[in-house]
């Protein structure tokens, strides 16, 4: 994992998260970049532009999606990653404030690789980044090369 | 998480991973009970009874599942659980020794939630199995209740 650009697309509408992940990465050197939308309409075009002649899609090594978006929500992100033929294989984890049963249902359902709810105290959501940073960046083999 | 017995299922047929794997969980008090099979089809009739009526079908949090197994190999009980409406939303890891390209695409393609590759130095295994289980059982939301 090391010897090449490690990517993340991280799809949060919400500032303090943003911050939070972002540092958390940072410190820990997990990660070469990582690139931000704040809603789901712009995370879609980044993964499936429109025009593939003139941009290329974005294919990270892990994509860290909130449910609750702007535009388009994180399930329909999910939905439409995880029923492409190309981009199915990206892991996606969702990380979110949300404690519905059918939202983690239906993620599991929809095909996401992991699902966690992100704790309220901003210690233990640093902590929960660093583990899930490490988890998914060192420790699990990433199908995108 | 712990208000409620934990279940693993592994499916392994070496005894030393086996015997490993068993030993970091229980050092950690990460599981309740832990159900081993030695090759494919012992896991799939665990998952799939033939006859529902006499026998349910056993519901892990999560699946340790090896590649290479004896009968049925790890990517047709991958491809068997995630085309199946219900135990789709089982999380499942694959832990191979396996380093080939097209066993890790084929898995993701399958839908599997994440995929390691088994060091090979039995401390650093023992580290891999306690930090997965930290992520899985801990961190990660189990849709399986």
């Amino acid at each position: 994992m090391n010897e090449r650009e490690v990517l993340i697309l991280l799809v949060e509408d919400n500032p303090d998260d943003v911050e939070l992940t972002l540092k958390a990465f940072e410190k820990h050197n997990l990660v070469n970049e990582i690139i931000v939308t704040r809603d789901g309409e712009e995370a879609l075009n980044l993964l499936f532009p429109e025009d593939e002649k003139t941009s290329e899609p974005c294919t990270p090594d892990l994509v860290l999606l909130d449910l609750k978006l702007p535009k388009v929500d994180g399930l329909e992100v999910l939905r439409r990653i995880k029923s492409d033929p190309l981009a199915k294989i990206i892991p996606v984890v969702i990380l979110t404030s949300s404690k519905e049963e059918k939202d983690l249902t239906e993620s599991y359902r929809l095909g996401v690789n992991s699902f966690i709810q992100k704790p309220v105290d901003f210690e233990k959501f640093t902590e929960a980044i660093i583990q899930l940073g490490m988890y998914w960046l060192l420790l699990n083999e990433s199908p995108v090369r």
